[in-house]
């Protein structure tokens, strides 16, 4: 990644429960993404803009593509720490990148990325510039503008 | 149970998923409530009547309660097959009672009860005999009419 | 319940995720049951006595049985307070019954028990006084022994 | 893809499950990651290396990476037709690519990849060549060896 893109950032952490393990003894690669959906939801949530919030507007956040790489198995017990940030937000499409550590050990888990669109409930793709001026601007003010040379 | 009812009877087979186990090698115990729900979805489906025609009426089925014996383990790649038994009906409750077998080696996998109501799509109750007679009818006609002294 | 039993408590408590719900729009009733797992991995956990402490004495504490009754839907971003109680425990067999509330409402969601043994990682039946004295009695220490005219 | 990859192909279907939607009303996009392992995992029945063969050899065969695109929603009830190709095999990695319809209208559902190392219950990387001379040649025998000019 390059610019200034990113500046969104959140850390979400939670426990790996025993049924989210399989017979190989770990966490099924399928939890993984709703892990990432509990972050995004645990971040909307710390934003002031629960998915409660879009939900009352007649609005959801559904998921255009998935992107996963498995690194290092964890096990039930065992805390996963995800860390993400928004690397794409223009009202109409947002990007989620997310990096994970298992925080006993330090070692990456996952790295992730995730794609959305904004739809209202029937599914038909919004554009939250029209729709929701209000939500598209606390978006706004969360991703600061880039500052061109801020490193001199 | 006593009494005729029960007559309702229905077989339904699926091949338990690598996803549905857990760490201790075998299915998860909450994966067999999934189950039954597909055995009851496939049952209504076979009556002519699948969910998506309680759906279509803004009628669905929540269930008020479930109980469940866990007798032997099955694993991924074993085959479950369940047998269901509606044993009540009245247009306002149904309960539903399931025996199971390991396909391979004929042992009981585990017995449960699952206990309903009908709703709209807002979940509150409603009767089907006043809601949708043509679905409380075909129940009807399903649930053979007791016949007293037919043992003699 | 009558008597003594049941004098261990432990309160846990969890925000619903949206992956959890189902089309009806509320927590499908299958999770509950994976909560209920949470709930008593946490209250083992509390106790000092980890599952992952159990599996590394080569242990395990699968299902028995599993009764719910529901009685009140949540959904995503809900706050489901969970209460438990083990009700039984002689080192062969342990019984835990849940109370549970919707934590904005305190309107009670489900009612459920839970039954247990001990086996080891085969899945074979231990008796936890022959097999670890040390669970064993760690289990006893909090099951007070019933005080028999406390109440005078 | 270019070459003479991806020759081995198999065609799965299955119905989707009411426990398989969320809130949104359709299925949660976290399950396409499990259709993709069951679709997997029948493929592997049919060529007759079932996923116990390889755990009955102390093998498995974890997943290193998955990339889903999702294009359109189906829900409970419907109908989803999977059909995988191995586009890459060497004994150490595979690469499967998944393109899926909806049974009903032919619209595509998602696109998806995997990537899958192979290891033994350890979760440690073997090559099949060594390992299994018998699964190797397996999947080598199905891999055609690309015929040059066989176009002529």
């Amino acid at each position: 990644m390059k610019g200034n893109r990113g500046l969104i950032m959140f850390e979400y952490k939670r426990k790996v429960n025993y049924y989210e393990t399989d017979k190989m003894g770990v966490v099924h690669h399928s939890n993984y993404i709703r892990y990432l959906e509990e972050a995004r939801c645990s971040w909307l949530e710390e934003i002031g803009m629960p998915m409660e919030a879009f939900e009352a507007r007649d609005l959801t956040i559904p998921v255009l593509g998935v992107e996963v790489e498995y690194k290092n198995h964890i096990t039930s017990g065992d805390v996963l720490i995800i860390r993400l940030k928004v690397t794409e937000f223009n009202g109409v499409r947002m990007t989620v990148e997310y990096e994970t550590e298992d925080a006993a050990t330090g070692k990456p888990v996952i790295s992730a990325r995730t794609r959305h669109c904004f739809t209202n409930s029937q599914l038909r793709p919004v554009s939250l510039k029209k729709y929701s001026r209000e939500i598209y601007e606390k978006f706004m003010d969360l991703l600061e503008s880039p500052k061109e040379g801020a490193e001199k």
